[in-house]
């Protein structure tokens, strides 16, 4: 079964809410959300990283790699304006590993959670067969009507991102050629990758504008992500290749490893950057909220009646939906780290 | 690092809770707790399963593990005497695995789930290079008093489990040994490892009462959960080897396999059963309140002054703190499903 239809399996299997108890929003979105008190929201959401799929343990420091489970935890959070509240850890471990691994994993998970406002409530240790397993939920909360969903984007609607794209794969690729520690003005494409962050105060600054009309976290590249808000909206969108913001050193990085940037910022995963949809009236407001949040934001296209994402690059256009990595790349596939088999919700 | 180490090193990094945020109850009981709104809690816990650890595919049909990862979790909450929720499920999938697979998996989950008055409101799905993961997160809630703690057990408290013990454990004995489909009369016995079940309407029963000092569930067997009980109460404890309540069948069992009957009830994981304190005079009423929630108890112990799990049994007495089933079998080691590795909350 391919992820697509194991999601589209799962929500059918699960939706509408069968015991029908106050979801207001379940599978198919950044987060479930459901009505705690009149007026309040709880959050939720799970992300689990998979060792030799979503992380190689030999260059990835423990300590980022608990910033990093932390951050795409965060980043759900973020894609509705929401505010996090507590977070549950599942490990799975495998016998071999060193007790200063686990310390410094913590430690990061630690400090990641505490600078979002948050810790760790509870969680399950065990045992793993294979390798290193991290799942995090995350609680969290928001008002009603300040919850930003995927669906409600309408067709005129600008797109927006909220940071240059691309870096985190640029820096998988880095570290994939072992070139990590070869450029100094590379190091924040690798840091991008090992400890890319989030964006929860640009997400509740975003929020709280009312100006959004949707809302969700690039986590497996724009092509798959915008994909998703269009389906979910029930439109379409065009993006301008030439809008589409790059991290900065992003081609000479590209150059170096024989690939394109652009399918970097299109089609890599793990950027946690906000992608959202808005009014064209709504630009200066967004753009002064987003100045505050110490955010720059920018435009990438627009929201078209119909299905399906375009890419408009040179006067021509051709469909992008749900391509990842493996369609745009030009040298080899960057091998299972990279296509990210997750669907990140 | 040994479990025990493990989440003793997560519980000093993460305690006391270092955003001051209203946890109630943080890493170190069934579940997590936190203050809603005033009077009102809300109670989160996590419990992974992972393929050659915690089941066997090649036995555990899909559907019955679908709900018996739903009551690894719904115990959890039961032990706290709450009410369960919303559920989370993040599940690592290996490439291979068949489309009907996962299809019952999905509806053993969904239905234990919806019988437990709850759904599952969303997830994460990942590729796993190893066997099939799942983790499932529940929520769920309670009323203040009303939320029983490990911690509260006093000297000269009876100690009670909710049911008779050792079937899960009987049942996995004979999965492993190929007998599973050898005796009608141990189907039940079978039945208990691959759908354990929980005690969601007990637990709630019982905390209803007001008269409970102490709760928690047993899924890594009583003498293990009886320490963790003890240890975050202060105090120790005495199990009357006569009076712990056998599973029928588990005798003939027993001997079929070459093992002892008293070993499963007292050190074989996943019965997912009560285990809970009270004093001595509240021993009627509890009763009664049990029997309304269709559940029979049975007392098996008391609590001392000091510290440990000691087994009384034939005028002598043995400490059997946090020992697992390889300490108790005669025969052969369980293999490495059946000796649990997981630190259940």
């Amino acid at each position: 079964m391919r992820e697509r239809d194991l999601v589209a399996a799962i929500r059918r299997r699960f939706s509408p809410d069968p015991a029908g108890g106050g979801l207001v929003l379940g599978i198919g979105d950044d987060c479930a959300v459901w009505r705690s008190t009149p007026g309040a929201l709880t959050l939720a959401t799970t992300d689990t990283l998979v060792e030799g799929v979503h992380f190689d343990r030999g260059w990835h420091p423990p300590r980022l790699l608990g910033r990093k489970a932390a951050a795409a935890n965060l980043s759900d959070i973020a894609a509705m304006g929401g505010r996090p509240c507590w977070a549950l850890l599942s490990l799975g471990l495998p016998p071999d590993l060193a007790d200063d691994w686990i310390t410094a994993f913590l430690d990061g998970l630690g400090e990641a959670l505490a600078a979002a406002g948050t810790t760790l409530a509870g969680g399950d240790t065990v045992a793993s067969p294979g390798g290193v397993t991290i799942t995090v939920c995350l609680l969290g909360e928001g008002r009603e009507p300040g919850i930003v969903r995927r669906a409600g984007a309408r067709p005129g609607d600008l797109i927006w991102v909220g940071d240059r794209l691309g870096a985190a794969g640029a820096g998988l690729a880095l570290c994939q050629a072992g070139l990590a520690d070869r450029h100094p003005e590379w190091a924040h494409l690798v840091a991008a990758h090992l400890d890319p962050g989030h964006q929860v105060a640009l997400g509740q600054a975003l929020a709280a504008t009312g100006l959004l009309t949707a809302m969700m976290d690039l986590s497996d590249g724009l092509a798959t992500d915008l994909a998703r808000l269009a389906e979910e909206s029930g439109v379409g969108a065009e993006v301008e290749a030439a809008a589409v913001p790059l991290a900065a050193g992003l081609e000479a990085a590209a150059l170096a490893v024989g690939r394109q940037a652009l399918d970097w910022a299109l089609a890599a995963g793990d950027d946690y950057r906000l992608l959202f949809t808005a009014a064209p009236a709504a630009a200066e407001a967004l753009a002064t909220a987003a100045a505050r949040a110490g955010a720059t934001i920018f435009p990438v296209g627009r929201i078209v009646p119909g299905q399906g994402v375009m890419l408009l690059e040179g006067g021509g256009r051709r469909e992008i939906s749900h391509q990842g990595f493996e369609h745009f790349a030009a040298g080899p596939g960057p091998g299972v780290i990279g296509v990210r088999p997750a669907t990140r919700r």
